[in-house]
């Protein structure tokens, strides 16, 4: 069963609705450059107006995508001929800034950026912070549960919601906009619709906790000896700092070299030579005692041998060519063709999981090369690896030999990106089969018909 | 259906079973003194046995309490003749303790004061405290979703879980034991049993996020002028500290004088004028850098009027003496009898409905009194009222009064202690006729028999 978008611009004429040239001119994801294939592209205005045509979308078994900004990484938002697509970007309002409760109330299509700025002038922060912070959408953050790069002091973005409104697969509008950080009157439906990708519900408000924005950020750049001394280093900067390391990012050798040689831009701060590199901000009161902070752990990190070398941001333009380096992602490109990887491994286990797979990987591709860097600070690295071939079943290969050694070590296949289509066949690795048959039960409970987000993260 | 304490010994002869005496001898509940009612108390020593147990009761529809610490201040370990409860105190192991990892395993059993003891050894700790801390377990605290005193920095106990076991309706044993801080591989189902109060799963074991312990915790006590100069401190002191505030207590002048005046055994530190008390710690990574910080934190505070007296506890001792204030909450039977209340209210609105529900309360029972103390950080209160009557039919009309004003301002009949018995009749006032049917709908899904913690926080 299906709608057409001719039923749907006359039952719906309010309704901003991009059709043939128009719709198929729109991305479908970022990075996805063929003409969008949906029937059409749904623009409401509210949630009134989405709920409404979720509403008889339902009653016509019609299948719905949701797209946000578009970034996602795993295929969430790809579409097919007989989908339509509902776009959040008419629903951009930051609606309210209370600073005695220090929340924000906003619409799902808010941009992460404009969120950022709008509470920053009243000296508080959103503290979820990601690259795609000018283009990602609030209300994708939330379906993905996304991380990004202050997750090992704030936690994911579940951790800044407070409050949602969803619309349901019939159209019910479901508000849970709790304003409050405690909150223990039944049971916490929100958290179903976060990092579920659409699955159950459409994001369509939220109520986010905010916090003091730091008067000062002080951001080290440190070259390590050695992956013990990576785990070292964490632990002494964040009890150090008394907790107020935000950011703990590190880059193997591979990929340090790989931003800092040419044709990448950037320029080593420090000696190619180590194997390991980290990126740490720590959030302090004011400029003076921060730094002196910084400096003074970074002298006592060098005593017990943790540092080969460091430095420390003089001002905000050394702090961006720092961030400039670890954002550098395009560079992997270079390893054309290649597989990215977002994944999870327990400190603990990172060098026997790295180890096992490097080896197989190896021992089938000879000529493979690979870049690893990420947010170790929360156990997610990003893996990049060209297999050094060129044919699609190699990448399949390497998929298969980067995820089979996570089960082993208590590692997920998504850390932070989510399942979408890209994953669903790894699914089985970090999930046990009561838990996905679970996962499945609730898909047919809250979506009967299967119109939302379908084939995604798991085939019903 | 039902089983018999006859069956259950026959075909679970390992299994540790109370019965007659030594099961009426049990409490049921903190501060319920009358004999426990139900047909006896299993003792699980593992999953296993849990699971199996649970399964039994499944097939013959035997309902279902499970207790742990029995600290719930809402009636839900409260019990019938037909129950049978599930104490989880055969299952208190501390599994185990990654230093790199930053977490702890533990069986549902573990007392939070030992998981705190057992990771502080490792210069970790689990950031979620509060008073039962000796008597209260962590399956408890999950189920529960506790709050305390922490929860301004850290959030709920919700935040601090990465990973649980749980044991469904049907003895099914749900694993879903992740052990790092991002991992996005499909819904995150642990967050169903999470604050359900036991109504969806039985909690078996957790693995728990650590934080670094803090070096040094500097306490200050504060008399401050009016609730608007407790708003600005809270931000002043969250600010100035870099986040590092992690405790931010208010207590009313009512609950000031009760706990500082004979019969109470505390002595007052401050003078007992001021409207607003403030019980404020900030953890940081040295005694002197810590203490100056407090110390000019208050000073600047002073500057801007938000305090009018004020001192730093010199050392544990001193410390101790002022959270000894904070909890003598025993003397709020000098009311008796009373009702007592555990509420969020938005900061923002926090004078409007004290003002609404205090002149509510005057106008029914002039000769009222009350006192007000909480975790105001995360808008937290805790309200003691004594009618001036000793009939039951007033302490009800009492409840209605307190919460009547409550969905007004976005407020919430249940912070942490959770809905249980006690506050059944009052969900409506927080949570929407739509929400309260997917409760309802979930709970059929996971317990279809409906045998766990039956009649808890909505009636099917």
């Amino acid at each position: 069963m299906s709608l057409t978008t001719e039923t749907i611009a006359q039952d719906f004429p309010k309704l901003s609705l991009l059709t043939g040239e128009d719709s198929a001119a729109r991305q479908l994801s970022f990075g996805v450059n063929e003409p969008c294939p949906a029937m059409g592209i749904a623009r409401p205005r509210s949630t009134e107006e989405l709920a409404a045509l979720v509403k008889r979308c339902n009653d016509e078994g019609q299948p719905l995508i949701v797209g946000g900004g578009l970034t996602n990484m795993v295929g969430a938002t790809l579409a097919k001929p007989e989908d339509l697509i509902i776009s959040t970007e008419l629903m951009t309002g930051i609606e309210e800034i209370n600073t005695d409760d220090r929340v924000v109330v906003v619409e799902a299509g808010a941009k992460l950026q404009d969120v950022h700025d709008a509470v920053a002038e009243h000296g508080l922060a959103l503290e979820a912070d990601l690259g795609a912070r000018g283009t990602a959408t609030i209300g994708g953050m939330i379906s993905t549960n996304a991380g990004g790069n202050r997750v090992v002091r704030y936690g994911m973005m579940r951790e800044q919601v407070l409050g949602l409104e969803v619309v349901l697969a019939d159209g019910t509008v479901l508000s849970s906009m709790n304003r409050v950080l405690k909150n223990n009157a039944g049971y916490d439906l929100k958290q179903l619709f976060i990092g579920s990708e659409g699955t159950l519900g459409i994001v369509t408000r939220a109520v986010l906790r905010l916090r003091e924005l730091p008067a000062h950020v002080s951001t080290l750049f440190l070259a390590l000896p050695s992956y013990e001394a990576v785990c070292s280093l964490l632990r002494h900067l964040d009890h150090g700092s008394a907790g107020t390391m935000s950011t703990f990012e590190v880059m193997w050798n591979s990929y340090y070299r790989l931003v800092t040689t040419p044709p990448a831009e950037g320029k080593p701060p420090l000696a190619q030579d180590y194997p390991f590199y980290v990126l740490a901000e720590i959030g302090g009161a004011d400029k003076d005692t921060t730094e002196a902070l910084a400096l003074r752990l970074v002298e006592t990190a060098t005593e017990k041998e943790l540092i080969a070398d460091g430095l420390l941001a003089k001002n905000e333009a050394e702090r961006e060519k720092l961030w400039a380096l670890r954002d550098d992602i395009g560079q992997v490109l270079q390893l054309y063709p290649m597989a990215a990887f977002d994944i999870s491994v327990p400190l603990s286990k990172m060098p026997q999981y790295l180890e096992d797979m490097e080896a197989a990987l190896r021992a089938e591709y000879p000529d493979n090369r690979s870049v690893i860097f990420g947010h170790l600070g929360d156990s997610n690295i990003h893996v990049i690896v060209g297999p050094g071939t060129d044919k699609d079943e190699d990448l399949h290969r390497v998929e298969e030999l980067v995820y089979a050694p996570l089960p082993e070590v208590a590692g997920t296949v998504s850390a932070e990106h989510g399942v979408g289509l890209y994953k669903k066949n790894f699914l089985h690795l970090s999930r046990t089969p009561e838990e996905i048959e679970i996962m499945k039960r609730l898909k047919r409970q809250f979506d009967p018909k299967n119109i939302l987000n379908r084939g995604k993260i798991f085939e019903l």
